[in-house]
């Protein structure tokens, strides 16, 4: 069978598996969790065996020790994804939550139910803990899943999925709610991008190029993640040692997440007092500056092209520039974010609110660091991924973000 | 410029209308809403009169009666659009509505919040009220829109886009919140499907064929709507009587809207008591019955193909089988249906309750018929179509369904 036929097979066996993961009770659903928990403790000779093969592999390639860092398992990191799953099981059941009700004016009895999607297809790139991470995740509401993960990882994924599996028909749910994809070439990801009826939604998690190339080529429905420009705007009005502490956390906490600060903006009315400092914690913390013309006149600080404005560096970099009001920096950052994460500094309630209504991004923080756009932050307990889309879902996807609904309709008889 | 190119212009101008927008009072747009429908009524014969050059270009052109009846419109088909727009200043605002809410741990103030999509692309074939209700429905949730209708009513949707937009600038909005992209030829409609960035969300609404061409080729996110491949499942429990009565209201009430039934499946227990009543009163009403070999022992009733069943008649026209159990309806209807509305008639608790959970469908109807999946029946005021895709939203699309959400996270100087 060819890649493509593979991944509708897949997809068929997941869409069997999904029928009666959708109506498998919470009990039935945690306890294949916490057996899956168990089974990768137990396992994890096997699964480290299989990472060693992949970082072998890795390392004779030439992988760059910080990428094969990511790619290694131990056993703590195993523990870490048990723990992981264990958490999901703690969680409440999305489905079945009764989202809206009412009865008619007839009498008919209405409501709105939280269901499954069906059969979720994930594309990654990222290390080896995801793939546990999703599986859970996914099991928890309701639906099956196909993983693709990296083809670097794919001894480490393939030891895994084999471990949650056969914990998963242990405990009397079907083992191919969780299957893995070939990640041997592209076409397992064309396939699951054409499996339009199949495949519910396809969720990319990765850089920007897998994650615009799923975007744009995809038939079946995308949630598109985590791209990140986002900003940091010190405000007229900004207590400028939060201002400080915030840019610096909002740069600095980590620098290879989405939610990291990519560009700073300062009002001009404080640029005089406020540049000084901020430029010299940033250099002082090793970050290198792309400012405009009035950031210039300090020492250290690059040019900003327009490119710059536009970069996620995920790195120690930051694009700066002073705005001259309020509203510049909206304009900015209508301009140039990617509608992740925004932030505003001040203590002007009338600014505050201004920005949080004219800023159109998936999350704007008042006075906090752009770093607490995150599942675990805003207490969802578990995270698939941060949407950067409008539609379904937006900002953190918890479990709720993983269903969709349905509306049941019950009358005794009734006709229009 | 091109179509493309002026399509792109209309979205520009769309986005900057659409900052506005979102930032509008329900006071504004409700003023805008009233303003519109009294611009309607007042300029009645400048819009009969674009619509008088529609009906004689379809009626030169051999266009069926039907559709021409559907094109026409009348003072009062005009005081009902006008009607329409008020009934939605009547509605609640969606924008700004605080759909989950908390304080966190360390004190930030967490809420999400209804907010607009930004920019919504219609693509209709429909008559020209879906112009006036789209505009409405699409200002009201705080988006602008850009409207593609059908070239036949290139005339009368022109006429009526420039009375709406002359009142929105009336009432302080900009005009460009609501915009008419020309019909002269399919160009504008791939601009729109190109248009990511600029074009938040498009919603096809039309036939089979238009939609599935959007759901394909457009990389702007879709919300797919409408089409109904909807079954009646009478029940070995089913009270016969409200069963003849819920299919022959599914059926027959109307048959060229997507929530009529298109296939009926009866419990082989009861199929020798309801086929002979069910079959007469069907044939009585004008329905052709296309049954398998039980219904076909009846007279009248032709053999239905496989391709019978996963077919939306929009007629006079129904698929039939007689099915061994609960179960075999569920498989049945899970192969065939198009997930938009699927009924039981049963008077046992257990098989509704297995029904429900089992079929996955936008709407499932209990003891109700299948026409009741619409927005004025659910109470919702204004419907601009019904979902039938898992993403965002799924049945009946409201005023919240036409919204996304934000993030707004406030804390005092906050970092991790």
């Amino acid at each position: 069978m060819s890649i493509e036929q593979d991944v509708q097979a897949a997809a068929l066996r997941a869409r069997e598996a999904s029928h009666e993961l959708a109506v498998a009770t919470r009990a039935t659903k945690d306890a294949a969790l916490l057996a899956m928990a168990d089974a990768l403790v137990a396992e994890a000779p096997q699964v480290l065996k299989a990472n060693a093969d992949d970082v072998a592999r890795a390392e004779a390639g030439g992988t760059p020790p910080n990428i094969i860092d990511r790619l290694r398992l131990s056993e703590e990191r195993i523990a870490d994804m048990a723990d992981g799953l264990r958490m999901v099981a703690g969680l409440a059941d999305p489905v079945g939550e009764v989202v809206r009700g009412s009865t008619l004016a007839n009498g008919l009895e209405l409501r709105q139910v939280r269901v499954p999607f069906g059969v979720v297809g994930m594309i990654y790139e990222a290390r080896p803990n995801v793939t546990a991470d999703a599986a859970g995740i996914c099991l928890k509401s309701g639906n099956a899943v196909l993983l693709r993960g990296s083809g670097s990882a794919a001894s480490s994924n393939a030891a895994i999925v084999e471990v949650l599996r056969d914990a998963v028909a242990g405990a009397g749910l079907p083992a191919d709610a969780i299957q893995l994809v070939s990640a041997e070439s592209h076409d397992s990801v064309k396939a699951l991008m054409q499996a339009r009826g199949l495949v519910d939604v396809l969720i990319p998690r990765g850089g920007a190029g897998l994650i615009n190339a799923v975007v744009t080529e995809s038939i079946v429905p995308v949630i598109e993640t985590g791209i990140g420009i986002c900003h940091v705007y010190v405000d007229a009005a900004a207590d400028l040692d939060k201002a400080l502490a915030i840019v610096l956390n909002s740069k600095t906490h980590r620098t290879s997440v989405c939610n990291s600060a990519e560009s700073l903006l300062v009002h001009e009315a404080i640029a005089d007092d406020f540049l000084p400092t901020v430029i010299e914690a940033l250099q002082g913390a090793g970050v290198t500056i792309h400012g405009d013309d009035r950031f210039q006149e300090y020492d250290g600080v690059t040019a900003a092209t327009d490119d710059d404005y536009g970069t996620e560096y995920l790195a120690l970099e930051i694009s700066a520039r002073v705005v001259g009001d309020l509203e510049d920096a909206i304009g900015h950052i209508r301009r140039y974010s990617s509608g992740h994460t925004d932030a505003i500094v001040t203590e002007d309630q009338r600014a505050a609110r201004r920005f949080a209504a004219a800023v159109d991004s998936a999350a704007v923080m008042v006075n906090a660091s752009t770093r607490f756009t995150d599942g675990g932050e805003f207490g969802f307990g578990a995270e698939i991924g941060i949407s950067t889309q409008k539609l379904h879902a937006r900002g953190p996807m918890g479990l709720p973000e993983m269903t969709s609904t349905k509306y049941v309709v019950t009358g005794d008889g009734h006709i229009r």
